[in-house]
């Protein structure tokens, strides 16, 4: 008998979490001004100063909300993880919608807009890649909500990816034809109960990838709505949108899975 | 500077490499006879004897090929991670299904009488319970193609299990009502164009689970047919079963991820 099955599990979480916490202590995190032509835009990047050399860069695609908390605290995240993150800003520095209401509204003009939308998400991804210490060869996208749907559009508009993961995104169209333009792995991470994803979208997004032989995967998580990564979105999911622990948990699994994977080599 | 990003994962990966192959190197893998009344069942237990200790023990249930190479392995494999595992029989001692021709009749025949293919599928998790290192607490099941049917019909017995994991498998039910017996968590791995799940069984199967409030997650693998995880299937995606390397591996990904969850504490 050479030892005990939890014991070797032990030991190796222990170990692991061991390095894991002492390349973590101290995050930097940031704002950082950049344009898009005449419009300045306010992004912000973490990561961990203590890791030298170039590693993979992750570009965060922010809610409705713009570059808030939320957003910020997903880049800090992964930059714990021991990537370069950097949460682009679509909307514009200083536009930070207020409540909902305003929310939907700048969303919803990006939304309806999607070569603008392409154009500040194509520009965060430019800044983030002039991070020194960035691998340009190894750069991943995701987005949450608004973001997710972002991500999307990043990947359609022929952008330079290994990968893209939607959380609770928009997966709709307006030109499903750009899937061909799709370079990027597509994981799509989503709740089953999602009220505002509607099976014909769905259906659509699924064929889209078809067609343009994307290589995507797409997760249904049961009793999850919209938001189901957000804590604020509270547990009411009579409402459409609330926070799934289990969901919000496993999501982030998957999510390391896929990079791990993507950038393998 | 503490150290370079790749070196960390290189150190971890060497690390746990080491232990996992310390801990693998001969794995009991043997046949084993058993009963359901007066039917006597051949299964196989697959297990590392080198881990001393109770640890979790998972049930196989096979394809349309009955107790065959393809099951066994999975077995193997699964016991390289440190588990007991378990090949049921659902066909009998000495049923085995020389063609395709033979094994549709068989998996018919346990298809459409769901009450013997649940008390066969009960019989194996009994024997596999009865093992001296299973920790009884701590038991799952997994299957690919007709197994998927049999452990999500396991399931649906009533079984107390842990979870349970689909590869490939049937999804419908005759008695959708018996989804309120489902104690298990409950994986779905899934080829995107799977021809032998029709959107409609699909639907009733998450509206099943939906409405019993049953823990469930599904993942959708694109460009992946029936028997994305089989390579005897071979690669002609156009005969609607063919092996797929990526979706095989990312299944089985998200089934260590599963588990590790379910046997947490």
């Amino acid at each position: 008998m050479r030892t005990n099955f939890p014991f070797i599990l032990l030991a190796v979480t222990a170990f692991c979490g061991l390095l894991q916490s002492s390349a973590t202590a101290d995050i930097k995190s940031e704002a950082i001004e950049y344009s898009d032509g005449e419009t300045t835009l306010q992004g912000h990047v973490a990561f961990d100063p203590n890791i030298s050399g170039k590693r993979p860069g992750i570009l965060v695609i922010h809610d409705w909300m713009g570059v808030a908390p939320y957003s910020i605290g997903r880049a800090e995240q992964l930059a714990k993880l021991g990537y370069i993150a950097f949460v682009a800003d679509i909307y514009g520095k200083g536009v930070r919608p207020k409540d909902p209401a305003e929310a939907s509204a700048l969303a919803g003009k990006y939304k309806s807009d999607r070569a603008l939308l392409r154009r500040r998400a194509n520009a965060g991804l430019q800044k983030l890649a002039q991070h020194p210490q960035v691998d340009s060869s190894k750069v991943a996208a995701i987005g949450y909500c608004f973001g997710g749907t972002s991500v999307l559009e990043l990947a359609r508009s022929g952008a330079d990816l290994r990968g893209v993961v939607s959380f609770h995104g928009g997966l709709d169209s307006p030109t499903p034809a750009d899937g061909k333009n799709i370079k990027a792995k597509v994981l799509v991470l989503h709740g089953a109960d999602d009220p505002y994803e509607t099976p014909t979208d769905i259906a659509a997004f699924q064929e889209e990838l078809r067609a343009a032989k994307v290589d995507w995967q797409m997760v249904y998580y049961g009793d999850a709505v919209h938001s189901f990564t957000q804590p604020h979105a509270g547990n009411d999911k009579s409402k459409g949108a609330a926070y799934q622990e289990a969901a919000d948990r496993r999501s982030w699994e998957a999510m390391k899975d896929f990079f791990a994977e993507i950038f393998a080599k």
